[in-house]
């Protein structure tokens, strides 16, 4: 792999990263029409660092060329360098213009509505609309679990944020939360089938948060939190489970689950039983407390929750919250103390959900045989996959542009589409465990490898597997609700 | 017109509603094979009541056919009537199965959501989503204007609903409000390209529905109310005026735009202008004042309102409240007292947002000449078509089936396309003014006729015909906001 290479070339540097389609460029160039012009023309590309992945012909004349090129960079920086570059010395080839395309992508919103059936007509208004819509109205004033049947509620999800915690970004805003919001309705659809639609809302407040959730309720078949800081999420998912609607807050849970059918997986590799394992979670928020609860589940004993302060014991005073007391009391069986650099000797799992850097090389030579590192901050990682790769038996990041991405897609468009499926009124644990379990599943004895412990998130049997396994899991733990979903008497109305 | 001879044989029996697709059933028939079959259950059919529109066949062999059968009802009643007389009598045919289409259409919802682009490669999942998402975050986190151009926001409007004020319904609870609101962001969609989606809210608290349009405010471009009783929505719309957006009660608004345009037209046909008639405006809701207020904003001097009391005349005490005061201070010059029978004498037009019945054969004798009825009252009219028909010059109503419908449709997808394209921070009373005349001015001197005052709904050229009026007014009034919609400078970088 040549990351693994680059990182043996320079580990201690800051970790040079790699041309990515989250920094493309397209620049519009006119070449002179002359032999060997594109040859020089992607040559030049390739010494200025770009990553060349398509080239299109939009005009030729007996003069010149227009060609369209898109363009990886590695960042914000190199793309203004790469441009600058390219605009002067190139003889015969002029820049016409260039798009970030990940902002093009962005113009108007990702995310659109439309009819199911079209509109075409006075009959299809008369039936839609009024006065036929009339009809449908009474019937659900007269019994509101209609509405889970003869409106949008049937198939929709909102995806509700403050803002406060998106990705590594913090708190920007729910205006700036939107973009996330509105790629996480295009993957429910994408991959769950399940209609979804992102509401960014102007209040930190949990209670006025957990307020507006139950007002809105009447429209949605289920609610996913998301990018809520903690300790905050806790609260609201918490108050909201009698909502009657599955509400699950997708940075705890979507992760904790994918992450846990990595380590079924990582675990049949190396050999190890839960049971066994000695684990440091590093990042004890929202995301690190859901993974450390759903291991403990699946078995593991040994965890070691770490914060800035260090490994979280019983008695421990400083910098402490609600959270780190359920830590302080239910994990850490040795009593550890110290820093990340004491408490992971002899670990055989690292589970990052905190910043960059805080995994080091020297601090993976302390674990034990056959190390695994899940370091899932996002966008970068705890340590960078070029940087651990042959320090490590596994390792598995938050990324899409690496081997074994931690990714929430794998769950929450199966997990909702299960329980929308079944009535499901909540998701109980026995619902995340039986996710995790048909996820790990997905990866066959054949396929499984080091760098393929969890399904691409473009492997489209996951959400349909992951739907079943919830789906029946959700009738055992008797949350589901068959009424809502059986065979409707009027589609075939017996007068 | 038959409706009219109907009207003539039976003037006060209860009006006989005809047909429509809003009660049409499918009923699935096995038929034997011989001679004249279909011919004699088209005739059953007829003789029963019912009005044949489609006639599909499933599946033949030698012995028998299988047919789906649509057939349009008076009424629930006439459904269940007439299939039970199909199901016994007719030799060699069996009903195998009903299904109410209307019922039907809205299994699963309405609405859709969907991405703009796919989702297919991880190079689309690292531009859409992370890392490249985590880009255009920090853009607007930056500079939250930018969500106008990079969310969904540029496009999307909510249709807002506490389920009080549904079609003549009343306060039939929010999940019951769902199909409406579907139908409406459907027709947002299909008439103006403006994705909406629809929040049937928890609460009848003006204060709460305040707070809560302001919490979700980050996620839209507008707001359009809806179906919200008055007198809160007065309160709330006005509460919410300053919110950087569009708000729009459609129900006072896209009524009161609609019905002006109708008048402009018919004042053509019967030569009557604004300023000379007397308007009796019967019901003063929500709809009620606004249609009251946009008329006199076109020059219309002499408005009655009048309720359950009567007339509202200055100084009258019984049953008032706020928005009749505010018809007693505006309205009504000449002082008239007494019930609409009697306020009605000499009236050149009748405005009715009431209830069925409240305008009689014997009021409509006591107009002016050339009497202009507007019964507007959903989904039953003050007086049924078919029995003021005969009497009047022109008749509108709000119902599809028949002519001249007054049909928000015509009004609320261009006011919000044409908002949205300018960036305007809110609807001005020109702004209503300019979509009015836009509407009535897409309706030529040739066409215009006592049938065809309004353009159809189907009419493609409506919605941009009043956005693109709504947009030049919003510029003429100072609420457009250029900058956020102008081309935007990512797509050409200028390094």
């Amino acid at each position: 792999m040549p990351q693994v290479a680059a990182a043996a070339v320079q580990p201690a540097a800051k970790p040079q990263l790699r041309p990515s389609a989250a920094f493309a460029v397209t620049i519009r160039f006119q070449i002179r029409t002359a032999p060997g012009m594109l040859g020089r023309l992607t040559t030049a590309i390739g010494a200025a660092g770009g990553d060349i992945s398509e080239i299109t012909l939009v005009e030729e004349t007996r003069q010149f060329c227009v060609r369209d090129i898109v363009v990886d960079c590695r960042d914000g920086g190199h793309q203004r360098q790469l441009v600058q570059q390219l605009r002067s010395g190139l003889d015969g080839i002029t820049v016409l213009g260039v798009r970030d395309n990940t902002f093009a992508l962005h113009h108007g919103g990702k995310l659109v509505t439309a009819g199911r059936k079209p509109l075409r007509s006075p009959v299809d208004l008369a039936m839609a609309y009024t006065p036929g819509v009339g009809r449908v109205c009474l019937a659900i004033g007269a019994d509101k679990a209609l509405s889970h049947r003869l409106t949008i509620r049937r198939n929709t999800v909102a995806v509700v944020s403050d803002g406060t915690a998106i990705l590594g970004l913090g708190d920007i805003s729910p205006e700036a939360a939107m973009p996330v919001m509105e790629g996480k309705a295009q993957l429910f659809k994408e991959f769950g089938g399940v209609d979804a639609f992102p509401l960014c809302i102007d209040t930190k407040d949990p209670g006025e948060i957990i307020a507006l959730v139950r007002r809105i309720a009447p429209t949605f078949g289920g609610i996913n939190l998301e990018d809520i800081s903690a300790p905050r999420c806790f609260e609201i998912e918490d108050a909201l489970q009698d909502l009657g609607i599955p509400v699950f807050h997708d940075d705890q849970h979507g992760t904790a689950i994918v992450m846990n059918a990595a380590l079924v997986n990582a675990l049949r590799l190396v050999r190890k039983r839960m049971e066994d394992i000695k684990v440091v979670v590093c990042g004890v928020g929202a995301a690190g407390t859901a993974c450390s609860k759903i291991m403990m589940a699946a078995g593991v004993r040994n965890i070691i929750g770490c914060d800035r302060s260090g490994a979280i014991w019983r008695g421990r005073r400083e910098n402490m919250n609600g959270m780190k007391q359920w830590y302080a009391e239910h994990t850490n069986p040795d009593g550890v103390r110290g820093p990340v650099s004491e408490a992971i000797a002899g670990a055989d799992l690292f589970v990052g959900l905190s910043a960059p850097g805080m995994l080091t090389v020297e601090d993976i030579a302390r674990m034990a045989r056959d190390p695994i590192v899940f370091a899932m901050s996002n966008p970068v990682p705890e340590i960078m996959p070029e940087v651990a790769g042959p320090h490590v038996a596994i390792m598995a990041t938050g990324r899409s542009d690496y081997p074994n991405q931690i990714n929430n897609v794998l769950a929450f468009p199966g997990i909702f589409r299960g329980a929308l499926d079944v009535g499901a009124s909540r998701i109980t644990l026995n619902m995340k465990l039986a996710a995790s379990r048909a996820i790990a599943g997905l990866v066959s004895a054949e396929r499984l490898d080091r760098e393929y412990i969890v399904p691409s998130p473009f492997d489209r049997a996951v959400a349909p597997a992951v739907a079943a396994a919830v789906a029946a899991q959700a009738v055992a733990d008797g949350v589901a609700r068959p009424e809502l979903t059986r065979a409707l008497e009027y589609e075939r109305i017996s007068w």
